[in-house]
Order: C-alpha cells, then structure tokens, then sequence
C-alpha cells in the first residue's frame, strides 16, 4: 500500500489509478482483513472442531492448527479414538473431557456466572459437556441437576441455587416442559436446549424443542436439540455484554 | 326360527338339517342379533353426528333417525346453517348447544363427576363442548379455566377445586404442558386432549399433542387434538366402572 | 418454626416479623413440605428409573435409593448389561423382570383387575412388560394375546376373557385397528398402547398410534408408542378410584 | 411410406438408403404411430379431465377435443362455474354428474360388476363419484354404506350384500380400519380408498392412508387419498381380465 | 344344538326358551363360526410369519402350528439365525427360500400367471421375494429386471415379454416412475411396490411410495414399501376371480 | 397468621398445633403468596393477550382486567374487528398499534436498547411489531431493513448501524440465513425470528426456523416462526440484567 | 480518497496514518464498492419484487426505485389489486404480464434459447410465467406443452422439438416423472421445477418435488415448488457463459 | 428390413404389407433402435453402478460388463469389502478412488473446467468424490475448501480460486447457507448439494437441502442430499453445450 501511496506522492500515477490500485489491493487481500475483523469475533467464542466426521488425522491437524493460531481449542462430538489421540497428542497441554466434549489450553479470564438446570438424569451428559465449554471460557457455572416437572415443585427449588447466574440453561427431554416453568418464575434469560432423550412420536428431542419452541412462557430462547455449545456461545455473548460499555 | 324348530320337532327335518337351518337363519339376519349386542354398548355413550362434511337435509335425517331410535342424540363440528336448522327442525326437544356441538333429548341419569382444566382462554371453547357433552350423559361437571402453567401456582390451585371429581379433563395448547403438571399432583386418572392453539412449529396442536405423549408424569391417557368428545367418552367409560358389580 | 414461635411468644418479634420470618422459613424449605405432598401421589405408581441413558453405576446407585425411600422400584429401558447388575447387586431383593422391565421389592397390595389384548405375536412383548408392572402394583392381569383384526372374530372372542377386568389395555402395530374395534364392543375404558412393530410409510408403530388417535370409537385413550409404563400406571389411576370415597 | 417404398422398388434409392428414409419416417411419425398403440390402452379407461386447475375456456376446449376423439370423457375435481358451463355446452350430449365429478357421452359396453363399501356418512360424497365413473365405463355397481368398523357386524354384513361383485373398493377416513376388515372376510380384490375424513394428527386423510398401507390382512391395494377415480380405474383393469383370452 | 332341538320336540322348552338357547350356544361358540368361515378366507393365500420381532423358538413353534392346521406355511423377514434353525427344524419339508422370505409345503394349485417387472438391480431382491410367494400360491411367473426409466425404451420392451401376466406387479425405488409408464402402456392391473431404495429426501422408498401414489397414470394399485407379499396377495386376489363364476 | 402465633404465644396450642395450622395457612392461601411472587415475574414483561381466538367482548374484558391490575397492557394477533373494538373502548389510554399488534398504556422506564436487523422488505411488518414491543417496555430500538445476504455486504452494513445496542434481533424468512452472517460478525447476543416467508418445501418460514436451528455460526438463539413477542421478551430479559447487581 | 492520497504526498499524514484512513474510508464506504461488485451480478438477472407480502403502496415503491437504477424489473406472485396498480401507475412503459408475474422495461439483448416442457395442461401457467420472465432476460423460448409420461410417446415427441435450446426446463407436478424421462433422452441441461399439482400425501408439489430430487438419470437439476423464476435464473446464468471467454 | 424392401420390390408384397411388415420390425427391434438412441445420451456421462445394495459378485459382474460396451465405468457407494474386490479383479486398469466412489477405465476427454466450494471440513469427502467423477469425465477441477459463511470473507475469497471455472458447484450441511452466497455473488451457473452434515432438527442434511431450495438467491440449481454423482452429471450437461453448435 506503501508503494502505491509513494507512486501517488511522486506523481507517478494519478489520483484515479491511485484509487484503483488502492481498491485491487484492498480486494487481493481481503482475506487478511477481514480475518482481522473476525478474529476479534472469535475472542468472543473459541473455536470449536466437530470431531465426528473426520479423520483422527484431520482432527489431531485442524486442533494443532487452531491452538497455534488461537492458543485455546474445544473440539466436540469426539470419537473414543479421537479423544485417545487428542490426550496423547496434547498430553503437555491442559487439557479437559466431558462426555464426546473436549477442551484444549487454560481458560479465559473469568467472565461471570451461567446456572445450569436439567430436567432429568438423562440429561446430565450434555449439561457436564456444557459446563466444560462455559469454564472454558472463563464463566463461573452452577447446577441443579433433575429438576423436572413431575415432581412440581423441583423446578422451583433448583431455581433458588441459580443466585449469582446471569443466564440460566434449561436442558430437557421427553416433553421438554422445565424451561416454560423456569422462565415463568424467573426473569433472568433463559436458553432451552431440547435433549435427544424421548421414544415414538416426537422422540429424540423433537418433542421437546417443539414444546420448547411453543412455550407460552414469554422469552424463552431456544438451540437446537443437543447443541450445548450453542447454549453455550449464546450465554457468553450475553455475559459479554456486562464487560462493555457502549 | 320356530319355523325349523317346528319342523325338527315334526320330524320333517333331523337334526343337521335343523343345525344348518339355524346357521343360516343366523347368518341371514345375523345384523339384527349383532345389533343388539350393540344397543348394549351404545347405553354407555350417546351417537355422535359429525355434521361437518354433512348437507343440511343429511344431518337432520340422521338426526331424527337416531334421536327416534335412542331419544337422545349428539351432534358435533356444526357449521351455523346446520345449527339453525336443527334448532328450527327439533324446537320441541330439549335441546343444548355450545360451540360448535349441540345435544337434543334429555340428559341421561346421574352418573358421577368429572374435572375439566384448561391452560389458557383460547381452551374455553373446547372445554364448554367437552362440558356440554358429559352434563348429557349425566356427568357432574367442575370446571377451572385458564390453569396454564406460565403462573407455577396455578394448577395447583385449579387441581384444589376438582375435589369430587373422578376423572380429571386437562385442554392446553401451545407447549401442551399442563396434563404433565396435573398428573404430577394427582393420582387420579387425567385425560390429556390437545387443542388447536399454537402457530409455527408444532402449530394448530400438534406441539401440545406430541408433548402429552412424550409427558414424563406416568399415567397421562391422550386423545386426538379437539377430541373433547373422544375425552368425554373415555370419562364416562371410566365412570360407569362405578356402577356395575364386576 | 418453634423458635420464631417461641421468639414471638416472648415478645421479642412483633407478629409481621414473626410473619416473615415464618414464609421464609417455608420458603426455605419449601422442597420438603412439597415433597411431602408429592409423596401422596408417588404412592399411586413406583418410581420408575429409565436405565437406557445412564451408566450401570448410575443405574443401581438410583436404584439403590429410591429402593431404599419407597421400598419399591421399577425400571425401564434395561439394557442387558444393566439388567445383569442390578440381579447380582440386588440378590437378596424380590427381583422380577419381563422383557426390557425390572421390578426390584415385594408387589403393592391388591387393587383389582386389568386385561391385556394384543393384535399380534410380535406386540406380546409389549404385553409382558405391561403385565409385570401391573402386578407389581398389586393389579391382577388377564391376558388375550393375537386378537388381531384379520381374523374378525378374535377381538369378540378375546374380549370374552376379560370378564373382571375394569380396564382394557389394548397393544397394537401395522394399522392399529385392534382398540377401535375393542371399544366398539365394550364399554369399559380402553386404554391404547401403539407398538412399534410395522415398515414403510407408518412404520415403527407411527401408523398404528395415528390410527388409534384418528379411531371412530369413541373413548379409546392413548400413550405414546411403546408406552406400556404409561399404560400401566393410567389403568393404575382407574383402579385407585375404586377404593376411594369422594 | 409408400413413396420411399417405391423409390426403392425402382431403384432410385439404396437399401441403406431405403432404411434411413424409413427410420426418418417412423422418426418423424412416431407420434401417429404411438398414438396408435396408446388408443389401445386408452379403450382401457376414458381420459379424464382434471378440472380444478383450468380455466372455464379450458376446461370446454380440452372436454370438446376429447370428446371428438373418443366420444366419450370425464371430468374431475369440478368448480360449480365449470359445472355449469359444461352443462350448457354440451346441453345435447348424455351427460351424468356426482359430487366434483362429470361424465359425458354413452356409457362404455357392460363389464362386469363392482362392490363399493363406505365406512360412514362422509365418505359417501366419495363413493357416488366412484360409482359414476365405474358405471360410465359399462361397470354394474352394488353400494353398501355406512359400514363402519364402529358396529362390528356392519364390515360383515356390508359384505354379504356384495355377492356379484368381481372387485370391491372400500372407502373410509379417520382411522380407516375398514378394509383391512374386508380383506379379512373375503378372498376377493380390495382396493382401499382413504378419504379426507379426519382432524388433527393423520387427519384429511392420511391416518387412514398410512393404516391401509400398514394393512396386516394380505392384499389390500391402496390408492392416494380421495382418489375414486385411480380407483374405479384399477377395478376396470381387473374386470377387463376376464374378457381376455391370454 | 341337538338336545336343544331334542328338548324343543319333547315339549320341556317352547319355542321362546329353545330361540334364547340357541342365541346363547351360537354366541359361546361364535368363534368355532366363524373360524369356519375365516378357513375359507384362508385359503386364497397362506398364513404368513412375520420373523423378525420373534425368538427362534417362536418362529419354529408358530411354523409348526400352521404347518400342521394348513399344509403349507410362509415366513418372512427372516434373520440369519431363525432362516438356519428352520432349515434344520423342518428338513424333511419341500422347503424353498429367496432372500429374507422362506416357504414350507408344497405349492398350491396353478392359479394363473403374474409378471413382475423391477426398475433396477437394487429391486431384484424383492422381486425374488415377490416370485417365491407367488409361485408357492401356484402362480406362474414372468420376470423381466432393470426395466428402469432412465433407458426410456426399457419399460416397453419388459412390457413385451409379460405377454400371458393377467397382473403386473411393478417394483421400483428412487423417484418410482415406472409403474405410471407401464401403466400407461398396458390395460392389465398393475400393482406397484416401492422399494427402500433411495437417499436424502425421500429415501427409504418414501419418494417412490408418494410417486406412485401421485400417478397420473389411471389405475396404479399401490402397498407399502417392500410389501411384495401384499402386492402377491393383492394378485392373487385377482387370479382366483377367474376360477370362480359369479 | 397473627392468631395462631397469639394462640400459640397464649399456651392455647402447642408448637407442634402451630405449625400444624401455619403450614395449612399457607397451603390454603397458597395461591396469594404464589400471586406476590409471580408479580416480581410480570415486572420483567408485560401480560399479553392473544386476541385471535377471543371474541371481542373477551377481548376487551381481558385487556381492562390486565390494565387495572398492571397498568399496562400488549395484545398480539389481533383482528381488524378486535382492533376497532379496542381502539374504541380505551380511546381515553395511551395507545399504539403495530401489524396484528398493540400496546395500551403508558411504556415502561428505559431500559438499553436493542437492534432489529430484517432480510427481506416482506419480514418488515414483524420488526414493526417487535419495536412495538419493546418500547413499550421502554427499550431504545435501532433498525436496518432488508439486509438480505443475497447482497453480500448488506449484512455488514447493517450491523455498522446497531452501535449502541446489546441485544441484535435478526429477523429472515427463505432460507434464513441471515441470523448466520450477522452472528458471525458480532459477538452480541442475536435472537433469531423465522418469518413465515417462503414457499414450497420449507415454506411458512419452516425452512427459516431450520436453518437458524442448524446454524454454523455458534449462539444463535431461536423463538418460533413469527414468535417477535418471544424475541422481545428474551431481549428484555438480557436488558434486565444490566439493572440488577447480582 | 483523493484528499488521504493528497495530505500523504503532502506528508502531512505518514504512511501508517494513510493506511489507516484508507481502510477507514473503504470500511465506511464498504457499502459502494461492494455495490459496484454487486452491480455486476445484477446484470444477470433482473431484480425480481416478491409482491404477495406488500401492500400495493410498497410494491409500487420499490419499483420505481427498482426501475430508476436498472431500467428494468420483474414483479412475481401479484395480486390482482397490485397488478391493477402497477399497470395503471407505469402505464408509459413496456409492460408485459403472464399469471402473477409481470415485467416492466424493454427485454435484455438477447442471450440464447431455452426450451421450456409441460407435463401437463395444469402446469402451463408456470410455463408461461417462465417464459415471460426468459424472454425478459432476452432468452429465446420454445415450449412442448402436455408431454406428461402417462402418453409413453410424448416426452420423447416434445423433446424433437427443443432443437435449438441449450437448456431444458421441465414442469410437473402429480408423480413429477417427466424430468427423469426428458434426461433420459438428452444430454442437455435439464432443469426440473416442481408444480403444486397434485392432492393427498405427496400433494402441494411435494410427490413431484421428492420424485425430481430422487431421480435415477443423472444430472436433473432441481428448484423449488412453482419457482419458475429461479429455473429462469439458473437457465440465464448458464446461457451467458456462452458469450464469456474464460 | 431389406428382405421387405426387396419383397415389395419383387412384388411379392403390396404397399400396406410392406407398411405393415417394416412397423412389426420396427416394434420388434425397438429395443436397439432405442439403444443408439441411448448411446448418444450415454456419451454425455458414464454408467454409474450403486454398489451399496449389491452383493460383491453382483457388483463384478455388472461393472466388467459396462466396461466391455463402454470402456468406462463408475461405481459408487462402495462397501469396503466391494472396493477390495474391484481393486483385485480390475488391477490391470487404470483404477481410481475417493471416498466411497471408484472410476475405472480412462478419463474422457478434456471437457473444460469446474469449481468446488466446501463449507466445512466435514463437505470435503463429498467433494472428493465429486471431483473423482468431473475429472473422470474430463473435467478440470478448481477446489476451494472451507469456504463456510461463519467466516464471512471466506465465500468471496473461495470464489476469487474459481476463475476459469464455467460452472460452480457447492457443498455444504447445517444451515446450507453457502450456495446462496456465492450465488449472490457470481453470475456463474451455481449447483447446491446439501450433505448429511447437522443434527437434531433438520439434521442429516434436510436442512442444507431445504435452505438451498429456499434460497432468496436467483438459480440455485439444487440435487438430491449427497448426490454428488448428480451435481457432476448436471455440470457435465452444461459444459457439452460449449462444444456444440446449435
């Protein structure tokens, strides 16, 4: 850019060309640029691998690549060998697991606190891998596991752990009913994520983002079923929001 | 029939003959002796007119066929020109309407007492039908309206007023979680019946009806979105137990 | 509670103070007064741990306590590993199993009589893991299995054997035409239970709980596909009513 | 043809030259030619005319052409506007409606004989549009409505009135059980038709679809939803069979 | 029934008592009836096991059962292991297997003759399934495979070699055009089976299954996906219509 | 209250008495305490009415109990008559109307500010009714309309507009896309609202909801199709937090 | 960017300082340039104004707007009142209309030929606005309406008459087979456009829709139900790679 | 056919003989005249064998016979145990492999050049494939992987790489959005696959494939979900066109 500036200073082209070469530039390396940009995005949120359909080369390569650029990684939908091969590979690195979720480098300055409710002991696998995620990341997490609806006062009492949260995730199953009865007695944001647990007509999770999308508690706001980083990512955009001001 | 018993008895025909004579005499008028049986069955719940895809003439023909054959007859999802005219054609009956569901006769004997719940206003409707329906079969009706689950007390509260009742009628659409709520607070039988409120996904009661089947509180029995009819009848079926010695 | 009762016997509270410290006193433990209440209806149906998504340990540890606070415990959903643990680590318990069920303690005291109707061989399964749960309930079963349609006179005949039954449970797959036509000849409550045996377009049991949901009897009351537990406690519900005065 | 025939005989032409003329010819006449062979197929059944999507101009213009080329047409899926305005049209003509349905000219030569079964009030709209098409193509037509799988019998006795019948065509809605009852008392063809009949999950029709197409009495042959005219034309196919030496 | 008569002639009951007699032993041994009449039913096509959902030792002790009460059995949805242990089982049996379809007994009398005809190579497995069925009934048949859309000449030429088929059963997956060709070119009934070939959307034979039932072809008979034992059924409805005068 | 702490301070009753009659106290006035609890909920949003499936008349008895109680009022998915009857009724309150939407009352206290972002001109009506909303709970709102990703910059650009704001709403029928692309150029909160924009398959803004459901970029937050309230609501949760010091 | 070039050869900034102002100037004005970008693409295609969900003021609007930059503009989905305004308000300018669509402005230069093939008479409507929008963009249109598969011989014949065209656009709806078979028989592009032709399970476009994306002949190309202006685009964009070099 | 010509010319024959004689040829030989009719179309792309449901020797067998007629072939969706056997039994041809797809014979020849774009890392095995196939076919291959909207340079900067590419084909799961991009800006002929990349709601592809079809982008041509096989056939069709002259 230098060199066109001077062309432009010594008059060796003029101010069109000097525009033009400017803007061809710009275009050539745009890539860099926007990179910029989007690194400053990605200090919101770490980047994640998904694991699962890709080789164990691919995912041990993608990794070293991205902690090298990054200094921190989180690789999700792991494979037993995949994550055998991560703990090998990165054995000098900090590193930690929970359920197919894993993490790679130290945590993220602390950022605040996220409060986790599940419905169900089936729904506890994603709540772990969802808390490792959300630590990852420097927020403080607290839980209250097994709060469903059928015994009706749990939601209730589990609600009263959440103190300090300022974004409670609701992780539910089969009917999918906590988050509408958590954001009913709350006001803090509440995140739905519907979890792959059910049977026959709306199983798998179906049922339960359905219910979750139909909620007639007002705000609720929903990811996809079983998309904990989701949740996740979405907690830390709004946590980041009290570190700034605008 | 006495026919060939008389014939057997004249010794005009022996014995297998008289076997088959009967069979095919049985077999011949085979409708009428079903039709008994069936008289017996119908005792428990009054025929049902949908008048719908019916012309005008069509429902007051089976109307008055039904209603000279059983004296009392139940007619659903009127269209307003099919209320008129059955209200003009049979002004000398008793005859009751709500929504879109109309009965004609007297209401049967006194039969026991049946709860019915619903989640929001827009479940009213569906309930005054449901309502209109068991008063004819002689059901004693309870009613707590606008019970949903966005206010954490108020199926509670609502299940205080359904005392007597045996059976509990739970109407929710949208998220569909208020049977789960009630079948967690109560031990008495609850009849789920999703109703035609909702929008998006899982819109006009489909999310409502999947939850009620993916409910986690045990022991919720689900009938077709709107089938307040359907529910009504499972109501009584459960109710008449009560009176038989078995 | 004593000791703000006391505090305000001896004047040192005035009755507002004495007021809120007593709702925070419930407030506080709120979780046990309701599971007080909760334990009422808990005695209606047992526990029962859905055992597919946990791990062995987490199985036989939540076994193990609700075994130890209700004396009794039903699960689900056992996979054959888990089955096999929890006969060695309850051997010494009353341990029966049918199918993928297992009910660990003594049966509940007598509370009368269900039957069971199944359209096909394939749905006795099903029919099995019903049967154990219910008797474990203390309900006596009577049982008519292959009374499927195609054979138009079965479901008559199977019906014949119900005599005491005061509730039908009807298990069917492929079209699920068995409980309507059940219902069209009794009037004791029926209680529907898809099965997830078929192919094709309505496979896995969707057809027959569409059939069932779309049934021209009326009353016929449905779980979700595969529900037997859900049938089970349902009927459950039906029983307890007799043994009540309201 | 001819012409290149000659060329040939006269030696004005090659035989490979001969032959590419030829195939040219066929090439550029193949329509004619298929055409040929199609009217064999279309003896089989007349064309039909689907109203519904053409203009009232359209509708008259394609019924004329049709209608000069074979001397007979139906007409389908008919707004009130199109009705009229064929009637007026073709005011010299025969002409017979039932329901959406129009049939104009002289019935086909008689064919044979084919039962109609409906299981309740509404499908009958269905079933008379059927009849008046079979009828159009010289099929004598026995009806039995209203023979629902509520009344156990009725499936039976609806049946027995169908003795002639080489085919029997079974229409219902909701949960569309019939033919699969039909099908278990008879060894003669069953085509199922599922009607619009039905609300809520499975409802306009497809519950009954999916249960005829999940069927467990073998054979039963099922086309889409309110398609009386599919099926009226695979009844002729079969009655055509026995016209035949093969 | 005769000491019925017999009492009737000796005067000890009259004509009232001996009518409700008789009522009541028809009604106790209704299913003796009506098996009678089911037998008839049963022989236009044999009782057929459905495998899959079985144990071994039902499989055999179910083929055993019918074995003995008809002559001739069918078995389908075979495993590996069930197909092995019934080779074993019944060894001194004429015995004939394709694909996951197994035959005992010898096959009936000849019936007539069918054509199969498969759009791809994938197909050919069900058709193989299909013929065995088929000429266990005593039917004759035709095959011609590949006869695919793609080569647009292909389901002409197949049609050609069907010459004596009274029925043309068509199999087809992916988009399922040929049956609406064959049937375009033919006036023989055409059964059409689709097959679970496919990917994406509308995979599994789904996309073929709503292909076919949106023919615009006049007179395609459709089954579920894979069900060529439906679609032999469905011929040999048709076939037995020619052995009979009506 | 105060009489049983008198009864108990006067020796009438023991401590166990007391607590005994406190506890049912509670129970028996449950819902007032539940009531004081859930109005610190109604702070965080205001009740709205869904007018659809109301008459008129409980349209307005709704709105003018809701008023009373709170001050405040917003009803959604009114119709044109709904509309009139409001505007006419309440002429004398503060009143602002948006699409199907409308707001009585004076707006809540400022609370931050928020930016819709739409793709399309036809998502705009849904963002007037979501700025409806939120500032009537007095919620600053940005805007930039039809930044469709089908002009690749206009999402950039859109964003540069949204300085101040801490909370984006992206709203997109179609493909639904947008939502994607702006949260991956952020690190702001986004809630995503499908619109029911679109055709064909995926069409009525499901294809929207999906893609925002599968989206690539991570926190995406989704409410149902149309669901703007929801969206505003879970903004207004987010802006709470701002206020609190937890 | 004049004035930055200027103040740099002025040194009055250095060359960091010149840097950083240059990207400021392109991130401020990002929007121009990538306008400039975008102008490009818009040469191959006209903008096109969704109407349906805008009022006629709105449609109007962005028209003229529309109009003023390109020159010309393409309307699609109109109502009737829209089109009346639009016809009435740009009355002086080149205006043409087929079904709902309409274009305003003189065509493009023209770019090629494209051959558009109807499966059936209901289809033609789409064909028609197809080929308004084609011909606009310049593009030579030759149709074959009424080529449907259930005449075997006509979508060979309609092919004959595509001679010229680089690119086939086929219209179906019902079973959607047409495309498979025109693929099958040429090697040119073959782009398919689902038709909402159709009624029961696979109706709406959805059986043609599923048929075309399944097809067994390799390279059919496939948009969204009814969207003939996306065929059109697609047939544009490859037209004009015809008159680049590369 | 010259025994005719000759026939007719000897005078053995009149004219309508002769006529008569050369159709019953004709339709005697279709299938061959239909076969070079073909053999054009299959110049324009190889035979593509679906190993998947085809047994080892199955899938010899019909390679080795379209490599005897056509000296290339293409297998796809191979098992591994398929691939071995082809590898073993071909090993003296020119043999290559990606993924699940298999080409075997020579390249054809050069045909001009295609781009790929990917999504993610998790679309790179599909575009291997795809890229087997195109060069298979001739075809040069511009790659650009990665190229996902998270980062929103990346779709712009992967289109810089496909300068010479005449037509772009891009991949891509979850939300789809890619296709829509890069359509919006290029004026390049755009083919969308959607692969079976996502989860939960919309997973396994149904997502990508529905945002593509949905795509507010003018002539995104779509194809079936993994149809990769397709998307290079489609690409093929348009690149013949540059060799032609129409």
């Amino acid at each position: 850019m230098k060199d066109i500036l001077d062309a432009y200073a010594a008059g060796a082209i003029d101010a069109e060309e000097a525009r033009q070469k400017l803007l061809q530039t710009f275009y050539a390396h745009g890539e860099e640029f926007l990179l910029d940009l989007h690194r400053r995005e990605r200090l919101g949120f770490p980047e994640v691998v998904l694991a699962e359909s890709k080789s164990v080369e691919q995912v041990i390569e993608v990794t070293r690549r991205i902690l090298e650029a990054n200094g921190q990684v989180c690789i999700s939908n792991l494979l037993p060998e995949q994550a055998d091969a991560l703990r090998a590979h990165f054995s000098n690195q900090e590193l930690r697991i929970a359920g197919r979720c894993m993490t790679i480098g130290p945590a993220a300055d602390p950022l605040g606190c996220v409060g986790i409710i599940t419905a169900g002991t089936s729904d506890i696998p994603y709540a772990r891998e969802c808390a490792l995620v959300l630590e990852f990341m420097g927020v403080e997490v607290l839980t209250a596991y097994d709060a469903g609806v059928a015994g009706i006062h749990r939601p209730y009492v589990s609600l009263q752990e959440m103190g300090k949260a300022r974004v409670i995730i609701v992780l539910a199953g089969m009917e999918g009913a906590l988050p509408t009865l958590i954001a009913s007695i709350t006001d803090k944001p509440v995140i739905a994520v519907p979890t792959a647990v059910g049977y026959g007509i709306g199983g798998k999770g179906i049922g339960a983002m359905i219910s979750m999308l139909q909620t007639c508690a007002p705000g609720v706001l929903v990811v996809n079923i079983g998309n904990v980083i989701g949740a996740a990512a979405g907690a830390v955009r709004i946590l980041r929001g009290f570190r700034k001001d605008i």
